[in-house]
């Protein structure tokens, strides 16, 4: 941490925050120039928690040196995490596709996208019991019915199912069913929801929210952690910007700024991020090529009648044909697939 | 809605939506242009939910015509709603200000704070028990302890009482100690937690999301007054933005535009927006002028020592000082304070 | 600035900094920390603008302390300038108002909005003769015909005026004309016609680009200064966001955000920050309470035949009645008008 | 164009604005809805272009249906552009590498790095010759001395030559030295600069502006067009964005968003949408999988030295390893590089 003082800052002011840093057991170092004069803190900032220099008298601002996020942080495990759901590895070595409806409607439907998305490739199936909606009107999800067709799913295909939860009782529920959780973009910040699913004992993918920072995103991975469950798995699903032509923007760059802050894994959800059908493959072999560890995909028997997000569903033939498409770049990313 | 086709659309794919449109119970106005064919659906649009009509052969793209919000739009409610907390009414009549710190950290802090405020002129106290920060590491609020100091502040000064809630056992808690509930601007899209304030007795403020657009914010208000809570209060409080000179940027052309489009109060938090204790006055004054309805602002005894976001706190002296230099604006504005 | 190194960075690489520091003339501050070495440098950094120290080995990051600009700053000039146009002062003791079309149509049409807005208030006249329009399609302007009818407009009532140009034969022709230069939000980084205004004698007013921060718009202001034009004055007029409910989102914070970082003076402009009519109003008495330093307000004699942004402009009438509503605020703010 | 009456509009409103329509030769068709009236307009709505119906009494709003460019519009020219920089061309067969040094520093420099770029694969050299920089105490370009350079680096090696203009006078004195000229992203709505490229016989780069929308830049090109000079290649280089890890948001989306609505190529700047060299090499992989027409990409012989934004320049020896990682991309893509 590095504190700027104001040009001209008097003796006393400097003397005083040197004060302050020594009296929290903390060291200083202080730096004259021409300008300004710069006060550098030595030792674990945490110390400094309960102290707002930045209001101490002729402070002109504070510097941040150090990530707020430890657990979550490269610099502290610089080894790539993997990360396990049953049999299923999500991390460097492997390439996860996770496919299926954006919300589950019947059993028949989830099953028979369960099978075919298996056949394509997918070792997960996703599907949406819960759903967050813009609008109060909007379809809302199954609930626990929804969950219970999850089970058959796995059951009859073996892939292993993940589910977002938006409250604690649908946490609650949903522990009993599927294998890995989703936190959701709109809940990337429900600290209280953060800290539940830290304190389950299932592999958690926590999307990026819409107006969230790689730092905040990594700051919520560090809430999960903290609270004992490492298994965190990072989705990046479009940001909001001042661009129409997609429902989002994919910030594609978050992948290898990931990589090299962060030991945890990323996935790319491009029909979230687009909300169109047809620059899903094209950003699905961007992301491969961009060092992502795995895709999320909607699928869908009959998107037409889909009753939440068709417009970005592939069909079956369509998902197909993206699995044999992104094989040769999976190859180029020397991951198994 | 309106439904454009694509340029040279054929007669089978227009006759495919009007058959839609039509097996739905709705009607349909066709306009063929020199370039492209138009479709007008006029009827309940909500019977058409489960129909993905951007995906049917040949359409470019769905025109939304109306808002998906009714509860709160003001073309099916044109008067402005007061919303009474307790004695104190929130609307086009008056200027309410809350005012307190960011977080209660202890019953003389909250205490003084009460008198303090009270003095110079607000007429609801707030204070946080329950702290969302973006990391785990800083202080997370006192919870039920703190929500006692609320009450008994407002036993020893009459003031109503407004306290943030993160999550369904909160909410549980709260109701117990304080007058109005607060969703906070990252639960804003956190349904359940809207929906179970939708179902409490008491009054919300509901603040704006960092990167909610206005009908979003709309939208999360009518799934509180769907529920059966009409009494919904809007507070602006910033966006996220490409700007870093101030913490968020304020949108102060909210206050019009949520005047033209909904009958619901509007508060304005300059505290939040800005993140500087300097700006705090210029913007209050200048959220008078523009038609807000009220102001929360954070005060704290001693903001150098506060717990949480002490550098945009005032001390009683600088709230004291504001107020009277806010005062000819309210009186400008032919409202009481 | 500060050079932030590598965690574990090695002796050899923070050396080798301090070499290149000292080697160009300048002092080197070292802070060891448990975590981090940081590196202070002290003196003129602009000696450093050669060296790329982020690609020095072992170098974490480069963090600014002071600003670039230096003649556009409030530290090295705090007393608020005023600017004058002709008679008309541009500063802290005074409230301009600038109005008029969008665009010059005719003469009759720049005359009578002159004697308008003359009668109720405006101290200058603003009328576009060269129009940056988004479609090669829509009207491009009089160019010098339409300057000859704002000479006219001058004449008839006195009113000082302002055009914007675009290019350098258009800033050639219009210093012929009119007594003050308009930069506008797209030209706001056209380096190369910051720097021909800048050789220029009248008073600039420079636009805030649509995506520039506020340290840019001051670099901007700094190119014009440093050419040896100090006659500079700002105006917000709107940045893009994700919001579409308005056409930009009004920075009302950037109004006490310029007054605490630079001298120069800023104005207003609600009408191209919002697009909207009906909004001017509640804006342009919020841009007073917040400090500005004048209004440029968008005036039609009939805004629905304007060939240029009609759907903002106001009538005579509304004008008139927008002068009269902001009066009592520009006196609280305690400036002339 | 649609026009949507507001709520309860009067038959003497709607009849008002079907004789505007009427009156300027269009063809209107009225579909009266349960809430809402709306109105459809037919044929060449350019000759509404001086009325603005959103101020005729009792309408709620206009909604464009067709794109305002056509020159620039795949709907009237389905077929992909392939775009002629003398011998090299830039299309849907190619992958075309434009590289070099963000500033030409001397003959040396440009010509070391022609050589090695050529070596590795590039078919184009980039390199500026008037910088816009935002500040104007950094390094403005070696202007006519630096084209001469480019001049020289030319016949030594046979590489296509490109460069920036910043005005008209870089303009007339850079047609005389280079194959393709470059209009950078701050320049994108300098209209008068547009049309100026659109009269010159050189085909053109027109980068995307930092906060313009794909709608926007489409008519940048179309101005460029419909001066008479088809050679428009787009560049993507990164939106402005909250993001901060990267210096801008590379809007990958952007490219199959580009070739699902115009028929012209479009490259990607990965240099500058990240001011990272580390993350240039993912990024490149993913424009190629993308669907990218080529790349644009800065190198120089020390980086650490650089004038200009070196610490997103690559190494001669990284600019080969990064031909050589996309090569199996580019065949993927079936496209001969």
């Amino acid at each position: 941490m590095i504190i700027v003082m104001k040009p001209k800052a008097s003796e006393e002011a400097i003397k005083n925050i040197i004060q302050i840093i020594e009296k929290n057991g903390l060291q200083s170092h202080l730096s004259r120039g021409d300008e300004v004069t710069i006060i550098g803190v030595v030792g674990d900032k945490t110390k400094l928690v309960n102290q707002s220099l930045e209001l101490a008298p002729e402070v002109d601002k504070i510097v941040p040196v150090t990530e707020s996020y430890k657990l979550a942080n490269k610099k502290f495990h610089p080894q790539s995490s993997t990360i396990l759901v049953d049999n299923v590895s999500i991390g460097p070595d492997t390439f996860t596709i996770m496919a299926g409806p954006c919300a589950i409607e019947s059993e028949e439907q989830l099953v028979s996208t369960a099978k075919a998305i298996k056949a394509s490739g997918a070792t997960m199936l996703r599907g949406g019991a819960y759903k967050p909606r813009t609008s109060p009107y909007a379809f809302q999800g199954l609930e626990e019915e929804g969950l219970k067709y999850m089970q058959t799913a796995k059951q009859e295909t073996g892939l292993r199912t993940i589910c977002e939860v938006t409250s604690l009782p649908a946490l609650e529920t949903a522990i009993k069913y599927v294998d890995m959780l989703q936190i959701g973009a709109r809940n990337m910040q429900n600290f209280s929801l953060l800290k539940e699913v830290g304190r389950s004992k299932l592999p958690v993918l926590l999307k990026r929210g819409l107006a969230a920072t790689i730092d905040e995103w990594l700051n919520a991975a560090e809430y999960i952690i903290s609270e004992g469950n490492p298994n965190v798995v990072l989705c990046e699903r479009g940001i909001r910007t001042f661009e129409t032509a997609t429902r989002n923007t994919l910030d594609i760059s978050a992948i290898p700024v990931i990589h090299s802050k962060s030991h945890l894994p990323i996935l790319v959800d491009p029909s979230h991020a687009t909300g169109v059908r047809n620059y899903v493959e094209p950003l699905s072999k961007c992301a491969v090529a961009a060092g992502a560890d795995g895709l999320m995909i909607e699928v869908h028997p009959n998107p037409p009648c889909a009753l939440s997000d068709g417009p970005q569903s592939l069909t079956f033939e369509q998902f197909d044909t993206l699995c044999e498409d992104i094989r040769p770049y999976v190859q180029l990313a020397k991951r198994s697939f």
